[in-house]
């Protein structure tokens, strides 16, 4: 067995009571119902609006070796992949390597512009984080979410380092980060503030 | 109707999934299981190990001109009066002012040393809040929890101020600011990371 040089990380982007995405997700509101107006503009609006300001954490956001992404972060087919649908994205996303779905059906690898490619998993999340990691050679793994995805990951003990985008709103309900997840000893390695999100860093212990 | 210059402020320490006490409180865990051996150790290091790198948080937290809380962060006592008890914080708390208790159990006011008194409110959080308004002049009013009393601030639109502490845990289980509250429009007003807590403050719209 070699020592892996890369970590686990995860970036998500959350509101102060702790939820990534919002009830009632759609296809036109991926994030549900999260106050704006379709899009997660609400939630995401520091990555788009004030993107200048938080240079760093976007490139770091950016700069994993592969992705792992649940089945409803890839889209909002459920079941079979009875119709055409390759991502949010359009046909160049930003991943610009190897990303991870987890799905209960399976499917034929997805190569898209710009070098993404997305391989479907349907054997777990240690299977897919094994993929990854020999996918990402010494880079890093990043969990992509959802919080679903991102709370196995977590329960599991697979995350190294946990990035949390928080951000000036509550939703109230929807899909929350650390629901389910057994109590966890966290250290704060960085956290920073800018206009309108505040960026903390924590390794998992 | 006068216009009022305080506001009405929360100070809150929570665990990075949000809650403010773990399950299982009690006399000898105020705070429940949060993974120390007592005493709300590990929620609240930040305020006693690392107390003067956080100087400017805990003289704000003290600045009100009164206090409001819950029956259980007052104390264990249940139900009536049944036994003596002053609070968690011996003859001389770290008030200085007027507190008012809300409780469904109407008990006379106890005065302390260091010109803290403890008055008893059975009926309900304006109440609560108008009398510790008369209180504090033109001081703030701090509604200093437990989480269930600040919810219901919360909730009842009756909070300007919420100021977070972030300590690096989860807890998993217990009292979670936020639960129950409608989603709120926040304004993070100032956020400033200290070396194991993370202060955010929001102004509530």
């Amino acid at each position: 067995m070699t020592t892996r040089t890369g970590r686990v990380t995860c970036d998500l982007t959350i509101s102060a009571d702790g939820y990534s995405a919002g009830l009632n997700q759609s296809e036109q509101r991926p994030f549900g119902d999260d106050g704006g107006d379709g899009w997660g503009d609400k939630l995401h609006a520091w990555m788009f609006e004030t993107a200048e300001e938080n240079r760093a954490e976007l490139e770091q956001l950016a700069g994993a070796g592969a992705f792992i992404m649940g089945r409803n972060m890839f889209g909002p087919v459920r079941g079979e992949w009875d119709r055409p649908w390759n991502g949010w994205w359009g046909d160049n996303p930003p991943y610009h390597t190897s990303v991870f779905v987890l799905t209960h059906h399976a499917r034929e690898p997805q190569p898209m512009d710009g070098d993404t490619t997305f391989y479907f998993v349907t054997d777990g999340i240690e299977s897919a984080l094994a993929q990854a990691q020999a996918a990402a050679g010494d880079g890093d793994v990043a969990i992509q979410g959802g919080a679903t995805t991102v709370n196995q990951y977590l329960a599991a003990g697979l995350i190294d380092e946990l990035r949390l985008h928080i951000v000036p709103l509550t939703l109230g309900a929807g899909t929350r980060l650390f629901e389910g997840v057994p109590p966890l000893n966290l250290e704060q390695v960085n956290s920073r503030a800018a206009t309108s999100v505040t960026h903390v860093t924590y390794r998992v212990h």
